[in-house]
């Protein structure tokens, strides 16, 4: 059994029987709503959705939901619909990068170019909206809507920041939310509004959302410095050679004053980023974004204690929060 | 006067003077989104919705809701979300066609590459949809993500019928619902959503703006191929050059041997597509796909007739169908 295998049998075990019920569902809505739009997209779409991974966001849509709304008409749409937008979003990321393989499948735009990955990308989000508005779920679109905007609000800012190695953190800290936090919010969010929880019990679930979602985007950026490539399956340093600057060198900067007047654009190889991603190692900066991102974690995990919510749900989100804190690639 | 602002005041003239006010108001409101999300957006996004060009859609939005509407609190939202949608649309497109200009102005893609291009057209999307849910207007909501479905799907379609002259007429027709008059059908049926009218009456309103806009793009392909450069401020067979293929040539591929038999990869230059588009003028394929879109024109202004709408807002509609028929660029 894999790591991941064990994190979701083991939330499976606190929240039931029921989410893994769900997830199949799912999984079946997507497969489903790949295969509804002809040839082109199912091909495309299929295999960027079948390669879109863990399926966290869904995850954390039918928990936030809890087993009370498990036959709620709405909650395989508003899970299926996340997933959506986050597949679209890595499909539209893959034609900015020119990225060929994602986890090991070939990417929309290396198989059909970008013309057909803006496209693809572009259905898919389409998709989700038309997913929630065949279910009348209208707070989930609310939801959903702002949550895409910040996407892209957040891609925006990143490519402004390009190269910038004298970025502040806040402003990192920003991009990232935008980037990443926000759809975990989303999703954490839609459960709630499907359960029928109240306001302030949507926004406290959304917020633990948020928080988790931001460590995930801190823990990714320290992992694609910290590597080893053996582990990520790409060399370290890509975001610095994206020009893309993150915590540790942030951090790092603050403490080597060669890193503090380096110019990224200097840095072009895979080895000479491999030889930053270890300098920046040596400062601790890659410590002390971890502990960061940790201590996000665990302020995410107390909000949940005072929520009422049912034990075992509670747990499970506990264990997605772990998970978040240990993974590794 | 130019001949748009002359259609525009008889328009107005049949519709009121509520319709130019509105149209204020959906200025400002685009002005408001496209400065309110940083100034990377305000800078792209704003030249992108000030270059965006005749405002047809959210007219369609204003006309199809009526008087009686005017003061409806998601008036201004819905047709400022379908706008969005188009703006987003050409955003896409001038990355998928590697355009530098549009209506003369510098293209976003031209501006700032496909990155910032692919996440200003993402931006527009969700503050679409981000429009609607604020005011509550999950009927709108539904039309448009249909709507911005199809307009996907038609690209994926267009991408995968490239090259092929031996194309159906049907699959032809159906790209440009997919492409363009499904837009038109979601305007107005958002606008008669907003105005509270029947279900029957938001379907036959839908069906009359389904119908102008695929003859406005029948109509756009025929200009394409009929020119003239002086008037269209392009050489003659874009489409034709980018293995796009439309009626005009589908039709003449009928009626002259030599284009049957045509492999369109061998027109490469402007000067070959120019006689190209020549050799289907003189086949009359032209004059045929004008008649063509013509009747479609006819036939929806037939369907407004049996409508029951204020004369005022059947004959505004009538001059709008009028105002497609006439396009000449």
């Amino acid at each position: 059994m894999s790591s991941a295998e064990a994190t979701l049998s083991q939330i499976v075990g606190a929240a039931g029987a029921h989410v893994p019920r769900l997830l199949g569902l799912v999984e079946e809505r997507l497969v489903t709503l790949a295969a509804g739009h002809g040839p082109v997209l199912a091909e495309h779409a299929g295999d960027t959705i079948a390669a879109g991974g863990k399926r966290m966001r869904p995850l954390l849509v039918l928990l936030a939901a809890g087993p009370g709304a498990s036959r709620a008409p709405d909650l395989i749409a508003a899970a299926a619909a996340v997933e959506l937008i986050h597949s679209a979003t890595l499909v539209h990321d893959d034609v900015l990068d020119g990225a060929h393989l994602r986890r090991g499948v070939p990417t929309v735009w290396a198989q059909g170019g970008r013309g057909l990955a803006v496209a693809t990308g572009d259905l898919l989000f389409s998709r989700a909206f038309s997913e929630l508005t065949a279910v009348g779920a209208l707070a989930a679109v609310r939801s959903l809507s702002r949550a895409t905007s910040a996407l892209a609000e957040g891609e925006l800012l990143q490519r402004q920041d390009a190269w910038n190695a004298a970025v502040a953190i806040d402003r990192y800290l920003l991009r990232c939310e935008l980037k990443t936090a926000r759809l975990f919010e989303a999703a954490c969010e839609m459960g709630a509004q499907v359960a029928r929880r109240s306001d302030a019990q949507i926004a406290q679930l959304g917020g633990f959302g948020r928080a988790i979602g931001l460590a995930f985007q801190l823990l990714d950026d320290v992992i694609d410095v910290a590597g080893p490539a053996s582990l990520t399956g790409k060399h370290r340093g890509t975001d610095l050679l994206d020009g893309t600057v993150t915590l540790p060198l942030i951090l790092a900067r603050e403490r080597d004053a060669a890193l503090a007047t380096l110019n990224l654009r200097t840095i072009t190889t895979p080895e000479q980023a491999e030889e930053l991603c270890e300098r920046i190692e040596r400062t601790g900066a890659l410590d002390a974004s971890r502990t960061r991102a940790l201590q996000m974690v665990a302020d995410a995990k107390r909000s949940l204690a005072v929520l009422a919510l049912e034990d075992g749900q509670r747990q499970a989100l506990n264990l997605v929060a772990d998970a978040v804190a240990d993974r590794r690639a």
